[in-house]
């Protein structure tokens, strides 16, 4: 068992902490801004000192690579230094910096692995800026039409063609991963939610990522006087969306206490205190890890009657996402390892996307989740702890170590 | 019985619909703008060709009076001339022009009265551009504070105070309608819901107006990450707030039917659709012409539980009013000419304020309604027929000649 260095993981989180940061103990360094830029160009200074040679492909992904003692597909190791507005200095960055100290270990303990190693740095996993997230391993992956992705404008209506153009980091569509080039993928990641922290744990060993489905609901009443209309004649919008959330609270657990679902975005029609809601619209997230429980959610959002209080209702899917499972194998040394530390550890699935989810349909893959302390994350409190990251960085070295000596 | 003419009538209607036409077939006609400023004038020119005295007063109410055979104090008729943003063609400014018809009818026909009679266009009463609503009439009777109340600003940054100012109607305070000054008080106003309409009456006999109490209801839980956080951990904001909704919906319709009320107004935050809303905030609005039974509205207020869903519940009231009752005697001068007319109609409450509520605390004053269709009003469809309004004109008239020859 080798290990990383407490200092250096500390030193690394701190030091990129400071790019975009708030002041406020958090950052706001959204997709290819100069606060991100300034970010990525410290990540290359830093691979550069320890001899790595960096290439950028179409959509300014970022890749690091030492040589390794073999002509062997790399490796690969990443995860984005993008944030949410007044995000935390852990979503993304971790993964990253936990993986340079794993090659920064690798080259000051001379281990010389059979496979080259490759840290990427994908471009807007968070997609803040421009919408949808993970456009950057999205596309390599063959998950979005990029020229569609291409020309969507931010808030000020800069195209994100444009400022992938400007960023100076635009390469070659040949450098892009792929099998052949990259034989295996690993990610870590701060868990963003609160199970490893509230059960005292600090490796999750992350079997897969959870299926999502995303809706939104309209409902449509009338508009009326909040003092004329009687009650027997109103067709209150509120109302009806009111009694369809509390069916779902009602049915979607009664399946399954293990799916997560969220009404997250609410807007009212026209919102005024004096007038009952004429159109009420809310999105619907469900996510768990089994297809079967998938449709179960399907089933639910079927049931929800047409017509509810007078108002009626409609349903418009936005997207889903089929669950994926990480590589067994991987997952599997990436337990080994944590038993073999004795980091108290749980298997689970995420419940977030993360850009290994696309990769894990190129590349056989894994993730790594240390904790996020009171489940806060996409926030500037988010935190994990200096001991954490560096146990986490070093499951990613013996698990990277592991496999560079089975494939 | 006299009547009042159809064809005056209706071009009187046709006429003020222009003034902030926003051709849509609706008006936007805040207080004091020039649209406002232009419908005054037009009033005024007409009110002076019938031979009227106009005076205003602080608030730049305006009160044009038809001299009297007897040194008596008036009897007031008005209502008020704004609007708010893409409303009707008749909230307000039909009680205005059926008082205006009534007067003209009065010259044309040489019908003298013993009591001069006064027309007031009241200021501000929706209160859109300064709010609360209903403040030219308000702070003449006693129930705001004007010093706080005119320094109100809009939108644009202009004051209540400087609006008045700026307007050229700004008159004495000696000239403010007071007991002694004037005698009785009568408003017509179009219903604003759909009871008359629906059941086919023209004419509502307004007994009072209900009461109201208005509150804010604030939701505290956790905004969380959509995937992360598992359903028993989470203090979902929305779905406590949807809880509460339908809490309300299952108690205060067990207490009485009658009672109306509203939650018309939510805010959600921080409303994304992958987060669980961690604070919500909702309106109520509580109506009923018994105080008694607003006082059941509390107690069901009061039922609501501290902890909802794992998140805390605040309240805060903001206002409150009792319900009025107007003037049983004049009530029954109104009831008796519409039975004369044998106009269909009903006794009601009114589910809205107006003017004559706070009137009615310095005068002995009534009201009367004519139907709005479909029960539309704050919108640009809003619409009473021709008929109905030359026949409210016909019930204003007969009733100000029979309080004419009773006091």
């Amino acid at each position: 068992m080798f290990t990383c260095s407490k200092e250096r993981m500390a030193e690394k989180v701190r030091v990129f902490s400071r790019f975009g940061a708030t002041g406020n103990g958090g950052i706001t360094r959204l997709a290819l801004t100069p606060e991100l830029l300034a970010a990525r160009k410290e990540f290359c200074l830093r691979c550069e000192k320890l001899g790595m040679n960096i290439v950028t492909d179409d959509m300014c992904n970022v890749y690091a690579t030492l040589p390794g003692r073999e002509d062997q597909p790399a490796i690969a190791m990443g995860s984005h230094l993008d944030s949410v507005i007044r995000g935390g200095n852990y979503d993304g960055v971790l993964g990253v910096l936990t993986a340079l100290e794993v090659v920064e270990t690798l080259v000051s303990e001379k281990l010389e692995t059979r496979h080259p190693i490759t840290l990427i740095v994908w471009t807007n996993e968070e997609g803040v800026r421009f919408p949808p997230s993970m456009t950057g391993s999205g596309i390599v992956c063959g998950k979005f039409d990029k020229d569609r992705c291409l020309a969507v404008k931010d808030m000020e209506g800069v195209s994100y063609g444009h400022a992938l153009e400007d960023s100076g980091y635009i390469g070659d569509i040949n450098n892009r991963l792929a099998l052949g080039k990259q034989a295996a993928y690993l990610e870590l990641h701060v868990e963003q939610g609160p199970v490893l922290d509230s059960e005292g744990l600090t490796i999750g060993i992350v079997e897969g990522i959870v299926g999502m489905t995303n809706h939104t609901f309209v409902v449509s009443g009338q508009a009326g006087h909040a003092g004329t209309v009687p009650m027997k004649m109103r067709r209150d919008a509120l109302y009806a969306a009111s009694q369809i959330i509390c069916m779902l609270h009602e049915r979607i657990p009664a399946i399954n206490p293990e799916i997560v679902f969220t009404t997250g975005h609410m807007e009212v029609e026209p919102n005024v205190h004096s007038i009952t809601p004429g159109r009420v619209s809310f999105t619907f997230d469900g996510r768990h890890r089994d297809p079967v429980m998938m449709q179960k959610i399907w089933d639910v959002l079927d049931s929800i009657p047409d017509t509810v209080a007078g108002c009626t209702i409609e349903r418009r899917e936005h997207w889903s996402r089929e669950p994926i499972r990480f590589h067994d194998p991987f997952v599997e040394v990436v337990e080994k390892n944590v038993a073999k530390f004795g980091y108290p550890s749980k298997r689970m699935y995420s419940g977030a996307g993360h850009d290994a989810q696309y990769v894990s349909s190129v590349l056989p893959s894994a993730m790594v989740f240390v904790p996020s302390i009171g489940g806060h994350s996409h926030c500037e409190i988010e935190k994990t702890l200096d001991e954490d990251c560096w146990k986490g960085a070093n499951i990613l070295l013996n698990t990277l170590l592991d496999i560079d000596a089975m494939i």
